[in-house]
Formats: C-alpha cells, sequence, structure tokens
C-alpha cells in the first residue's frame, strides 16, 4: 500500500529537486520546447518488478500530460529482456525524470525480488514474513512498499503506530512488567504492544502482562518450539514474532516451530538493485 | 565532503521526523525525562566505517548536550566486533535517534566497504575509481561522500554541475557535433562537458568538439586503448572515463588501458548494510 | 505524551509566524531591544491547567534565554485567581508570545477541564474514557494530550495508526467479513482493526472474524449489555469500546454495562477555553 | 473573506498530512481503486452554516475531478436535518477526506452560529461586533472567516496589519503619549493604531496623540458614555471600539453608549461545534 | 524595523542553501576544519550604511560562536575606504557566508543610500518621504527596512495590510463609491483604505466615501495644491500622498504643496548597490 | 536557462505569498468571483524584455485558466510604449498577480537592458561577457536568466558548480600549489577548478597546477596581454578571465588582449529597473 499522492507528492519533489538541482544543464540546454518523444522500460536481470506507479509519478509531476503505460503488473516474476513500460510525452521531461524514476524502481524491485526469496520457502506455511525498522532513512513507506509486493507483510511503520518494547526499554524501565504498565498508560489504548523476549522467562513474563506480540529474538529452534507451546496453551490471540539470525537456508525450519511472523531486514539491507533501462523508442 | 550543517540539518529532520511521526510511543511512554544514560556502537562484520559524523549529528538533533565520540577514523577498515563509537546524554534521545543513525551508519558504511574493493585493485596505477548518479533517492551527497571514504572519486553531484551527453541526448539533437554547440552555448562557460561514446569515430567527433570528458562506454579493452591513444595523440588535458562492466575482475585490465577514470554504480547499487549494532551500557 | 521537540518546534513556529506575520508592529517598535522583564500567568476562572510545557516553548523559540516556571502540575485543579507561571526574559519576547502561549493554554485547560468532569463519573469504574478524531485541524496531538492531562484515553492519532471499519468502509466492501479480510491483507500486522458495529449481528460477524476492537455503537444500554455478554463469553482479549449519545449523566450507566471504553468527542468540541491571563510584574 | 487558494492550500494540506499520517489504512487497505460513489452532508442541531467552500477544497486536493455541491449559502441558518452538500467523485476521496473537512465545517459553522447571537443582539444599531485575537493556533483567518459568516466584522489579522497599544505596552514604554509617539515613528503610516483605555485620563491621553482608533476597555456603562462623548466632541474620525465583559445579556446596552464597535473573542471561545455528518448515499 | 529572528532565520536560510547548493566545493574542500580567522568589511565608495544586523546572522547561522561587530551604526553615512565591520570566527564560516552577506549588504546599503538623497531634499518640512509596493520578490520587508535606515517611511507592506483602491479596482467595481463601500464591508476594521486618484472630482468622491488616505497621482503641481486645499477645508485626518513622477529635482515643489507623504519607488528601483568589500585579517 | 517548473514554481509561490500575506483585502474585496477580463503590458522606456515565461507563470499559480500572450520575444529591444504582452482570465488573478508579475519583469529586463550594452561593445570579437556572483539574495538562477537574454554568458551558479579559489582561500592555504592540491582531491573530478591571480607569477603557478580557468584580477592591459601570451604558449585549452574594474569605456581593450571571458556583475548591481506597467483594457 502506497501512501495517497498527497503525502507522496512532496517526496518525489524532493527527489527530482535533489538530482536537478537549478537546472538540467544537459537537457535543457539542448532547448528540445514541447517536442514529443516516447521511451521505454527494460528490465536486464530476472526478478520481481515493483514501484512502476511511482515511476510514472515522477514523470507526471514534470508533465502532467505523460503518459506512462505498465505492461506488467506490481509483483510480476519478469525475465532478463522483457519490456515492462512505455513512457510517453514531452522529451524534455522523459530526459529529466529519468534517473529519478530508474533509480526508484530498481531499488524496489531489488527489494521484492529478494523479498519473495524468503517468502516463496515457507508459502505453504501459515506463517508470514515481515520487514523491520531497518529502512534507508528517506524511503520507509516506499521499501516497505516493496516488501508487500515480494510477498511479506509490514511490521509497524514508524515509532507511533506500535509499541516495540526491545531491551534497551526493559532495562531503562526496570523490567517487562514495569515496561509494559508504564507505557500501556500513557498511550492510545488502540496501539498494539510488541515485547522482545530472549528466554522462557521473558515469554511467560510477557504473557502475563498482556502483550499482544511477543517477540522470540536470536533464540534457538527448541527454544522457540517451546515458547509457541507455553504461549499457545494460555492464548489463542497472542502474535508470536521470530526474529534473528533468518537466512533462506534456516527460514522454513523456523516458521515449522508454529510462529505465526518471521521478520528480518535482509530484502532491504542485503539484496542488489535490480537492473532497468530505459531507452528511447522511434 | 557532506555538505554543511545548515544543509544537512534539513535532511535529518526528515529522516527523524520520518521514523518518529506523532511520536515515539515506546520510548516516551517509559516518563524517561532527562535522565542519562551511555551507549556503545559496536561493528557485527569486517569493514570499512563511513558516517559517524552523520550519526552524531542525528543525535545531536534531538538533544544538543549529546556527546558522541568516534573511536576510530572515517574511513579506517574495522574488524568484527570493534567498539566504534560511544553516545552520553538523555536515554530518550539515545533510544529515539537509534534507528535513523544506525540505519544511515550501515548503509554508508556498506557503500564505503565496497568502493575500497574496488579501488583497492587499481590502488598502485593512476586511474581513479567514481561512481555515478545512480544513487538512492533523497541520498545522493550522502552516498557520494560513502565513495569518498571508501577511497573513491565522485562524479558529477546533480544534473546541474556538469554536463553528460549520452545517446538518448545526441539522437535528439542529430549528432554530438550539435548537441555539444547547443549546449554550449546554453550554459555556464565554467561547466564541464562530459560526451558518452561507443566506437571510435563517436570519440574522435567528441574530441574535435573541445568535449573536456569522453566516457567510453562499453567498449571493448581494445577499443579502449585505441580510444586512449587517439585522445593522448591530440590532447593532454582531456579527461577519459571508462564506464559499463566494470567489475572486480576486470577493472584492473580496464585501467592498464590508461583511462584517467573508471565509474561504476556497483558499490551503491550491489552492496549490503555493514552490520552496526548499538548496545546501552552500564 | 507530547510530540518531541523535533516534531513540535515546527509546529509552533507555525503558530509564531501566523501572529508575527512580517512583524509585531507594536512590540517592535517600541525599540525595546534587549529589555528584560517578568509575567505572570494567572487563571481567571476554576479549571483544570494543560498546556504549560508549551506554552514555555513558545517563549523559548522566541529568546532561548527565557525561563519559564510553572508553579502547578499539568493537570491541577485550580481556581480562579491562582498563579500559575511566572515567565523572565527579553519584554520583545514576552509581549510577542503572549498570544500564541495563551491561546494554547487556554484551549487545552479548556479540554482538559470538561475531560475531568466525564473522567470523575467513572473514575471508581474500570472503563476508560477515550476521544475521537474530532479535533480541530492542526492541533490534533495536541488536543489529544489534553485529554491525558484530564484523565481521559487517547484513541487513535490518525488514519495510520489503527483501522476503524465505519458503516461507510462495510458499504463499500459489501459487508464486515469482506472489509476486516481485505484490510488485514493490506495492512502491517502490528496494526489493531476495530470495527463499529449498530446491532448484535454485527458483533457476531466482528468477533468471528477476530476484530481487535469491537465499537458498539449508538446502541441502547440493553443491546450494550447484551453485546457485552456474547463477547466475554467467546474471548477475553477483544477490547469493546461503546460510542454515540455519551453524556455527563448517561455515562456511568452505560459504564456499567462492562464496556472498556467509553468515546466521546464532547470535551473537545463541546468546550469552552480555559480563562487565562498574562500580566507584566513589578 | 478567504484567503486566495495560493495560501489557503497548503493549510489544507498540512491538515490532510496530520490526519493521514503515511496512509489511510482503513480505506486504502480497501482497494478502491477508482471506484466513484456520492455521499451527503446534514447538519444535525439547528444553526448558521460555514465553511463549505473550503469542505470543497478538501476534497479537490484528494481528488481533483470531485463534484461538491452546496446546498445552502454560507452563512444560511439551517434546521436539523437539513442536507446542506453533496459531494461526488472517488469513494476513496471522499473516505479520507471527510473527517478533516467536517472538522472544519463543525468548528466554522459553530462559530458562526454563536456570532449571529451577538449580532441580532444589536442589529437595528449602527455598532458592529467584532472578533479578537484569540483564535486556535493555526486557524487564525478561518475562525475570521467563521465571523463574517455570521456577520461580524474582524478585527486586525495579526500583529502586523494594525497596533494595539496595551496596558503592558503602556507600561514598557513609560506612558501612552510615548509608546504612540515611538511606534508610530516606526511603522508603515498607513497602518491604524488603536489604543487600550481603561479610564477618561486614558481616553483624552489616547486622543490628543491622534490614536485612530480607542478601545474602552472593561468600562461601565456610565464611563463608556462619558468616554464617546469626550471623543465625539473632538474628533468625528476616531473610531470607539468596547471591549470586556461583553455578554449577550449586557452588548445591546454596551452598544447604546454609542460606540462604533464592541469586540469579543466569545464566539470563538465559548462555543460549540455545530454537530454536521457525512453519510454515503445509494 | 526587521522581522523578529523566527521569520527572519527561514530567510537566511534560504539564500544560503541556494548559494551554497549541495556544499561549498572551494571552502570545504580546504578542510579549514574548526580553524578561526578574521575579517573586516570595508565600504568602497561614499554612502549610508545598512543591513550589518542582517549580515551578522547570515553568519551565525554558519557558526553560533561568529562574533561580528559594527563599527558603525545602520544609517551611518560613511566614505569610501572605512572599515565598518568586523566578524571573527570559524573561517569556513567567514568564507562560506561571505557573498550572501555581502550582496544583501550592498543592496540595501544602496537603498538607504539614495533614499537619503530624497529625504534631505524635504528635511526641514513636514512631508515625510514613503516607499512603494515595487521591490524585489522575496525581499519585501528587507528593502523596506533600507527605506527606513535611509531616513523614509514604509507604505504599506503587502496586499493585506492596507487598501489601496487603484483605477484599475475603481474600474471593476464601477466607480469609488461603490469600490470603497464593497471593501470596507469585508475587511477587517483597522484597516486603512487608501483612494487613488487623478483629479479634483475623484478627490471629492474619495473624501466624501471617508477613505482614510488620499492618493494624488501623477497631478500637476496646481492640481495637488488644490486637492490639498480642498481636502484640508472638510477634515483635517485625511492623509494625503502624491505618487507619480517624483524626483530629486521635483521633490521638494511637490512637498510645498502641503502633502503629508510623498511616495517614490526610485530609491529600490533605480538605485545601485553600494560597493562593500570583505578582506581576511591576520 | 531558466529552472524547469518544478524548481521555479515553489520560488514564485514564495513570491506571491510575500506580498499576498493573508489575503489582498482590495482586490478579493470587490468580490470580483469568476468575473473574467484582459490586461496589457507596456513598456514605458526603451529596453531590452526578458522575463515575460515568468511573468506567465506568476499568473497562471493564481488561476490556471489564464491566458498570457507573449507580443514580443525574449531578448527584443522594445522602444517606449510598445505593447509587449496580454493576459485575460479571472480579473482577481489579473489584480492579485500584478505587482509580483511586474516587479519581477522590471527588474529582469533592467539586468538584460544593461548587459546588452556590455554584450555589444564586443560583438564582433570572441571575447564573452559573463556575470558574476553579486546577484541579490533569492534571485540567483532568476538574475542569471536575464544575463542570458541580454546576450551574455553566466558564470557558476552557485558554490557546488564550479571551484573558485580566491585570495582568501589561497592564503588560508598557505599558496595556489596547496589550495589547488587539497581541493582537487575532495571534489567531483567533473568541476572546474577556476583560480583568481593578480600577478604573472600566479598565473603561471595557476598553470602549472593545471588549473581549468585562470582569471587576471584587477590587472593593467599589459599585464593582460603577457598573461595571455604566457598562457597560451603553454596551453590551448585553459580559460582566461578578466575581471575587475571592468566598464563601457574599458571592456573592449580588455577584450582585445585576447581573453575569453570579460566578467563585471554591473548590469546586476549598477542598473535599474526597465518601467514596464499593466492596464486593464477594454
Amino acid at each position: 500500500m502506497l501512501p495517497p499522492l498527497i503525502v507522496l507528492d512532496s517526496i518525489i519533489k524532493n527527489w527530482l529537486q535533489e538530482d536537478i538541482g537549478r537546472r538540467d544543464s544537459t537537457t535543457q540546454g539542448l532547448l528540445l520546447f514541447d517536442s514529443k518523444g516516447k521511451a521505454e522500460w527494460v528490465v536486464k536481470e530476472d526478478g520481481v518488478i515493483a514501484g512502476l506507479p511511482i515511476a510514472a509519478r515522477v514523470f507526471q509531476l514534470l508533465d502532467e500530460q505523460i503518459i506512462f503505460t505498465s505492461m506488467v503488473e506490481e509483483g510480476e516474476f519478469c525475465q532478463s529482456g522483457k519490456k515492462i513500460a512505455t513512457i510517453e510525452g514531452k522529451k524534455e521531461a522523459l530526459l529529466m525524470g529519468e534517473r529519478v524514476a530508474l533509480n526508484l524502481g530498481m531499488r524496489l524491485s531489488g527489494i521484492a525480488t529478494e523479498t519473495k526469496k524468503y517468502v516463496d520457502k515457507i508459502a505453504d506455511l501459515p506463517t508470514q514474513f515481515v520487514d523491520t525498522r531497518k529502512t534507508t532513512p528517506g524511503l520507509r513507506v516506499l521499501e516497505k512498499y516493496g516488501t508487500q509486493v515480494g510477498g511479506g507483510v509490514n511490521h509497524r511503520l514508524g515509532l507511533d503506530d506500535a509499541v516495540m518494547i526491545k531491551d534497551n526499554h526493559i532495562q531503562a524501565a526496570g523490567g517487562i512488567t514495569q515496561a509494559i504498565a508504564l507505557i500501556r498508560s500513557n498511550i492510545p489504548y488502540t496501539l498494539s504492544i510488541e515485547v522482545e523476549t530472549s528466554n522462557l522467562e521473558e515469554v511467560k513474563e510477557g504473557l502475563e502482562n498482556k502483550a499482544d506480540i511477543i517477540m522470540l529474538d536470536n533464540m534457538s529452534l527448541e527454544m522457540m518450539t517451546q515458547a509457541v507451546e507455553i504461549i499457545r496453551q494460555q492464548d489463542q490471540r497472542v502474535k508470536i514474532e521470530a526474529s534473528g539470525n533468518i537466512t533462506l537456508e534456516r527460514i522454513r525450519a523456523v516458521a515449522e516451530t508454529g510462529v505465526d511472523y518471521i521478520s528480518s531486514s535482509a530484502p532491504i539491507t542485503r539484496s542488489c538493485w535490480l537492473d532497468l533501462s530505459m531507452r528511447m523508442v522511434e
């Protein structure tokens, strides 16, 4: 889910102004005026495409008459060489917006492509793959959109839409019980409270204090299995999230412990951009 | 080279507001008020550290009394486990700024680490390694700072500080000669003009039209060698840049053709974040 | 809970710029330069004080040397005539910031005062009083802070930190079941889902679809009692919120049906500002 | 008089971004795409309607194709149950903009409704009812527009469009004479100077120093009558404003003293929002 | 009168960001870090100095430790070669802020110098010299501050702090009487209404409709004399402004007609910058 | 070359908001609603017209239906009395935008007119006339556009698009050699490096260190001639710029020394605005 345009447009304008600075000396120097042209986007390596609606908006903010035609669905896996979009409109807008639009599309497609690898490993299980708050500064909602396009589910978007009590918070409050009590009395009652646990004692303490989500952090498969059992005996609604040391090799085993969610930053912090290019066509 | 604070601060504020949104329900819910604390940053895998001055500023914008002490130099190669910084000040600021500061530091350190691999391959040759305009939207000057920390040199920062005439521009103008003439008559005379060439005819045309920089794009090693020879016979000042298909395996051979610069987006588009973590101490 | 200064300051600056426009012709016309003075704030009618920390910040943004001393606690009930704060610093800052600071303090104290009347009616019951999204545009987090100061609890802060499925959404989706399913598959898993119900069928449908919060909207006391019973038989964790037609007369009876939360916009939409004034002393 | 759109739009965007935050998880979660719908606004209690043009703009900023049709005039007194507007366009925009538009309309209609009560008391007299600078931070020009819709007249909009010399300024300058002289020599000659007086000596001093407006602050009816007489004997152009302790009961007697203007913050600080609601139709 | 810093700072930041762009490659390239230095400002031609407080602020926004010492008063007439200020602090801030600070100081000093020539011509007469709304976009309040420093008085600051009814407005409304009536019923009662007149009929019509200011636009000296007589017979408070074709040669004769104010844009639109320079000292 | 609209629009909006403030009390007070009108722009003294495309945009941002028809080319020399544009659309937009649009047009036309005088003096020589960084804060790119319209060429746009090493930098670094070496190692390789020289020793030092541009600052004609000779013997590509004491009388002699560029701030700092006016027609 992307932000609505009233939120998204100002982000895209910032990007364009970052690249353009005072002006595009090359493109504007050509004095193209209103001459029209057509461009194609082609994917140069196999992967999942994400970000075409944002790319379209980049061009439209430079020339509202631009027609951007996606030739694939968001989330479609494409093979190298496939034409994924055409863009028609003022050549000046095509050339001026090219880099910003491609950079975004390549970054998001890279995330979606990597996410899909994790998601595919557990596709037949009820467990879902989620992202984290390790995202490039300034790109939070967009990189998390990339997670969704790749088949993943989002964790919280920021510090204000869910509570996540980590070891540093627990230590500052003097314990899980105290931390949950304090925070619960100060926040909107509609917010979920998640607590990070590293052993079974902490799991039980989170459970007793009615945390909405219990995160099993860096536990062994055995401990996770026990934790799930302890939690499910008492409560069917508490959500269980596994985190830490999640790899493509290990994710299936973690899912089989019965946790609801497995979170990892890897598709965002350890993925390559998917190579896309734009060429002018006659 | 980082932007001065009068430019940088507003970027950092945007990042903090992106993460915080309306407030940090977890940290502020603990009612820590002015209680002070100390945190350490530790690197969790081997790599080149970059971004500590920016991380320091992230915390200072939340609490101007914060003392951020770097324990390593920018660009220093550190082994996993090394303590790289300590931060002392209000616990609330430490916890609220942690994620933004770490995300930035991890991203830039990842870029610097990867850049250094390319730079090291040609360290004894006069050729320099440069970046491109393929950068994450919103992070242009910072990612390019990461390049510098890793030992690379920057290419242009945006569309207004140098002219780069690519195939799409050449096609729109009707040829290299026409494109250079048109653009030269419309831009500040202080701007350098670079022209992208893909064969020796184009190299000669760029040379005749007094381009300041000639880019050899996706040429074979043989053609690059010839191009360098043609250019150097006529002009000692024209700068020669090689681009396209630059890998760790191939970069040295490219440098040995005698080009001045080799550009690649790989350290920015195909690198992983370097794992850093923060822990409260005491 | 107020936003941190990095979020709050830009809001306060907007307020000051709204009032000052190009300059304060009266105060600046007096050429007071750095002459110092002292002012007092006095409450002119009985009520609960809220907003002093924000008032302090208003003055500090005009003169960082200003000393604002609160003489009462946030949330303290004061009788008319009580001195609640002193402010010392540049006279120019005192006079220029007076109106903005007072306007905010009067508005928030009015909300806190009215909220407390509702809260007091049910103080000995487990039910909590919550606000709504009916807030003055631009003042959302601050008016909700006023609710907290008056003893109430916040409902969601905006459209992104919890899901609230209302009749219009249900109608658009073709039913509660469809609406919950669609939304759940598109949002962060950490978000709570609240569904608005107006009869027992809808209550059951919400329950079956595992809504986190069920709102009983405009129901009779009898129907609410039944709804609570139905829900509690099945699930101890679902939160129950009553809404609609909540008055000081009726709130206690509603609470006695066993609902967890009672929401009303009245303290925000139907309260008067609490009269505060500032006078220069000495 | 509303600000032109070039001023108003950025205010409205701030409001929408305040409510939406990162996105509207409920509405956008329904994946309504371009599906169209129709909504009606109905007034739920008797009162004066104000703010429909601003409500229209709220929706248009979310979907420029929206058609907002006012069914009543701004300032029209409507009885509970009356349909006051219809809105047709994308369902997503209707649902996403609903709360911001209604909140503004309810607030302004509440102000207009209360203002009209004061205005009606003196409708057959030459005296006019004016507002003050006690307005909700961020809503100055809009709340003052509400005053106008209710039949009142605006006092100054901010600190830069008129001079108002209050007791604190007089004290700082060492007297009315000194204050007026100093300020007059430093401001645009086009600005009016108003001086606050609390006794007849001050009235005379203001008159001698050629204040453009003399405010009679918190005077008895007798003193006001005398003040008006003193002023009118000397000068027909000086404007006389009464202020302080203006109630619905007392306003007519104050007007009958012959003052030109009576100012009160009550319609803005002591009014309830007028209840409006929106329902989807068909 | 300058705007307070809360208004001024954001304007100055825009100027610095305009000049610096992404960074100051020359100064920052020198890696000066915290090395301190001292600079002097010298005036290179005779003139009135204006803008030193703003110049000081330019440097302080780059380095809050900077000490800017003015060696002359604002408005002092200085002869070529005079040292007017010293600045001590980080060399980087001195070099980076130099151009913006000088540009502003040169522009304002040029305005003040030219204004003083007009003011001196009528210094012994009661008539005052005022500016207009012909100011460089973005510099309104600062250029008008230059007028004040040169001894002139400001006309309105913008379209919202006074009403000026010009021929185009009169034509649109169908006459002076209609225009004044319409506007008066829609604006704050505290605003002055000025009407532009070009013959004695219009003067009388303005007078009858109780305009606060009557502008005699492009009239002959004879007609102005008659207009002043007509106005003064009826009303001592109406302010009379002469405008159009005001030159250094003619201004005294215009003042002798008895008008209160003479307005001209010449010191702002037809003046040269006063040459100032900065040099580093040991 | 103007910035693209995505950069330019926010500058123009700032200007309009500066002039309008909260609203245009005069124009809006007339309640013109959607009534349409037509206006003409006429030039009132002989000169070169510049800025019509920006004026058009000023009006379009107030009313997107406005039709602005230029009747002359940018850069055309017009005689007093010539009609240069017509504008058709809402009267309210015409009257509200008039002053901002005219102020900009008058300023830029004044610059273009003065620039052309310098350019004409050397039109038959290969030397080009360039501007400097002495521009009105906030108007950099627009005033430099005025230079281009007048036939001149732009020097760098800001501190980030070229390096200019001045005496202060040289002094701080300890010499030209050191300054160039330091800066070159820290900047994008695409940036040109210009060094300011005041004698032949410095010229030689700049040449040896491969500066891209050598500025001859305040040299005698004899020294300039020698400097050109020294440089051209060694290097055909280095660009030579003369600066300092450039007058209409002296510019041709300077050009005849063989320098490539002559820079002067005079057309920007020592020119008058060209008088333009707008009148409603019909």
